[in-house]
């Protein structure tokens, strides 16, 4: 079986210590980098998440490697709106 | 005077659209660069507004110079906690 190097986790509505965790745990079953996207109001917990796993859980193990934002449309067709997204990916040193 | 080419905006409580508005008009006159600077839940604001100025207000003018993320120490000694930042750079074409 092919080693999994890239890992990704989509940021949500739960709290964010469940994404620090998914994060962690991809780090451990050895992803090289591991991406964090989120949309909307979830962007901030992104930030969190990516700053606690770098500061306290792999301190001097990980980096911020990249971040990009951007935007997406959602909703039907005639009521659509843009939302913000963020995608910061953590890479091992 | 010396032309101010460097402008900064702190986000905070207001309205997305004050700050985005704010930007347009440091853009306006004569900034090529101005910074979105935010922490905690005005972080998702930050890119909201910068994505708002780059693809609505000044389309094809504007792009992310660069992004980055960071934690700061709030509240008296003893209590202190980290807070996320967040510094979106947008700079003219």
């Amino acid at each position: 079986m092919a080693t999994v190097s890239e890992g990704s986790i989509l940021i949500g509505q739960k709290p964010v210590m469940n994404y620090v965790l998914a994060t962690v745990i991809q780090f451990n079953q050895g992803a090289r980098r591991v991406s964090l996207k989120a949309r909307g109001r979830a962007i901030s917990k992104a930030v969190d998440a990516a700053e606690i796993v770098r500061t306290r859980f792999l301190q001097g193990q990980v980096d911020i490697s990249s971040i990009k934002i951007g935007s997406e449309k959602v909703g039907e067709s005639g009521k659509e709106r843009l939302v913000s997204t963020i995608e910061i990916v953590l890479e091992r040193k």
